[in-house]
């Protein structure tokens, strides 16, 4: 083993943490995916969030999650492990505000019955707070979301993609629906902007629920 | 087969052609890499690229280059294809200027002897133009250089990683030399202003050069 002046503790807990991330997915997705594969997954995942992540303490438990998340989505696509709900992909630039409203919105409105998903094509470092704030005075908890860029497995496992303000980032594929919704930006607006924000997308949320499942 | 409204003869023709790339390298790296892995590759290095890139016309082109790149990378890491030479990357944020024009420094300055990429935290959708003028001055082309995202595969292939300006983006393993570079970003300056890092550069990368081979 090389020893570096900079491969501190830090460096080594990362190491053993990602690896135990690894041995963990590969065995839930034994016989469907490589372990060579699944570890890919996991460091790409890891480096992917870490170039906009600000709070890297948090860093490897939120790799873990999209990782899984996005094996998931990967392993419904190629009909490996199919979901069994209609699959929904919210994708705005930052997934710090439209993106993360909209899934946590039809989330709360299917309860399990659509997978939902939200990525940005320049994902901010975290959550808009105006936008954590509307969304807890409707009862939804955003704290455990953070910013995710948009990756193919996402779209791929999709049915319906819905873009906001993101252009021609998201690759199209055949047979998915893909909607574009015109919902200004909530970045730099103030709270009272957002809360409108928030009830525009839960009409339009609802409309689309209603689409997809018998909705309660 | 679903058919989609919106999958025109340019969606198909995306298809096709990421399917040939897939092909094309899944035959270079047999016995290397699955075939299933070679088009992750390929789909996921397209789909990150289409983030920021503004010329999609030439995604597919340099989709198939940057998949490639990272594929020999990891190839490279995992002792299943050494390079035999050793390896450089070069980290800045846009991956539009600093880190373009000491990779191609490097280049120049090692012809083959030095393995040398780029990469950047938060990449730019082109090259900075006074970047491009002020290395043609000296005789060197970018015109077929782009903005790349930084990936685990890169980091892991690299004896030295030198950053400059994107701080902690950059995962850190052991064995490795890490260096940051205080150089300013051109992105802000004058041609002029570029054509001083030009000469930082080229001095720092003559120096770094010197101490991995002999320079001629």
């Amino acid at each position: 083993m090389n020893e570096s002046p900079v491969a501190d503790d830090g460096t080594l807990l990362r190491e053993h943490v990602l690896g135990r991330v690894t041995e963990e997915l590969s065995a839930m997705f034994d016989g469907v995916f490589s372990p060579e594969m699944v570890e890919r997954y996991v460091f790409e995942s890891y480096t992917a969030l870490g170039r906009t992540a600000t709070f890297t303490t948090y860093l490897p438990i939120i790799t873990r999650r999209f990782a899984l998340d996005r094996l998931n989505a990967l392993a419904h696509a190629q009909g490996k492990r199919p979901s069994g709900v209609p699959e929904v992909l919210f994708v705005c630039v930052q997934n710090a505000g439209r993106s993360q409203m909209a899934a946590a919105l039809l989330k709360h409105l299917t309860q399990g019955a659509v997978n939902v998903r939200s990525a940005g094509s320049m994902p901010a470092e975290h959550l808009d707070e105006n936008v954590v704030t509307a969304m807890q005075e409707i009862g939804l908890s955003l704290g455990e979301e953070f910013p995710k860029p948009l990756t193919d497995d996402v779209v791929r496992a999709a049915d319906v993609v819905i873009t906001m303000g993101c252009g021609d980032t998201c690759p199209i594929y055949p047979g998915k629906r893909y909607e574009d919704w015109h919902i200004s930006d909530p970045a730099t607006m103030d709270l009272e902007g957002v809360r409108t924000v928030r009830e525009v997308l839960t009409t339009r949320v609802r409309n689309l629920a209603s689409g997809l499942i018998t909705v309660p």
